[in-house]
């Protein structure tokens, strides 16, 4: 793609996009073991040298590509947050938001995520770097998902329906990692989203209206 | 704990439930890659040599630590089942249902069939071994948790609702790998069993009650 004319910089933000998609592809595929830096320049048609010009150590390149990996899920979320708004209120709005949610934890995107989360679990030193990412990923996932469903998100039962259903979108992606799971995740998603949409709309006190403690 | 006078057989017994309880300890706190045959027999105290009469390969170890894995969880639930069945009926017991639910997916037992579940997902000849092993344990499960909550499984919407809360307590899980989760969890736990208290017995037209595709 980079071609004579194209400024430096552009090629050398070209190459480092290469490499963070290659590093994507081969943790979904091959898993967190062949995912080197040497396995990962190869697959993006880079130089080993090149490669360790934009990442010195494996875990720059892992953490780097995380990043990445949570922008392009919170670009997506925001075009289809957009998408949704144009909706109708109702159950098949409350639906499409559910979706949504649970296609993202079921993309290739999670399937090397997970394989990160898996090895940082005994490994402290990348667990560190991963925490504070993990954790703005977290809040910017809740506050699109409560932007695209249009509720309140100080009252504690909206707060928490969302969150759950963050959770289940989670588990739904950690069940379709060794089979496909896609017949029996279409279920779950319109049986919650119908139990999610009666309980966000059902009436009720707002007695304790407090802003959530998470 | 073996004597001179215990019988060979309970003796070979006890040395293979040692390595299998060791397995998942290597496996819960230092992840996959340093799960091996000889690192497992050392912390069971057993030689190298038996440790391979037992399990000639790592797979046959990872496989049937999975299996003991499963029917320690299996023993645990019938035990919370019948814990939960003395409660009287209401939004408490069912609460105390999907709080075990959610800690069963929160213990080392999860922690350490996550990093088989990971590494499986790029190792297509382990992955074959331990699907079928999964299914199992899927549909016991599922059954377990349908008679502690006392409620027809032959209702689709019962049915969805059971198998969308196994799939958030599992998503609850991940969420616990890398940092405590505990406090969110349980606000999560709180507001889920009210929700899926009310869905399970709202009233509703049961005209589908045919049994659930799943």
């Amino acid at each position: 793609m980079a071609t004579p004319h194209e400024p430096k910089q552009d090629r050398s933000r070209a190459t480092r996009q290469r490499l963070l998609e290659a590093t994507i592809d081969c943790l979904a595929e091959t898993g967190w073991a062949a995912a080197t830096v040497a396995v990962v320049a190869e697959r993006a048609g880079v130089s080993r040298g090149a490669a360790q010009h934009h990442f010195p150590t494996r875990e720059d390149l892992i953490t780097a590509a995380l990043e990445y990996m949570f922008d392009s899920r919170t670009q997506q979320a925001k075009e289809e947050a957009m998408a949704v708004a144009a909706m109708a209120d109702g159950v098949g709005r409350t639906e499409a938001v559910v979706a949504g949610l649970v296609e993202s934890y079921t993309s290739p995107l999670f399937k090397a995520a997970l394989q990160v989360w898996t090895h940082a679990a005994a490994d402290p030193a990348l667990r560190e770097r991963i925490v504070p990412l993990e954790a703005k990923f977290g809040r910017v996932s809740h506050r699109r998902a409560v932007e695209a469903l249009g509720v309140d998100d100080a009252d504690p039962v909206a707060h928490h329906l969302v969150q759950a259903t963050l959770d289940m979108a989670r588990g739904l992606g950690l069940a379709d990692v060794l089979t496909d799971d896609s017949a029996r995740r279409k279920q779950i998603v319109q049986q919650w989203a119908a139990t999610l949409h009666a309980a966000l709309n059902a009436p009720r006190a707002l007695a304790d209206s407090r802003s959530p403690t998470h």
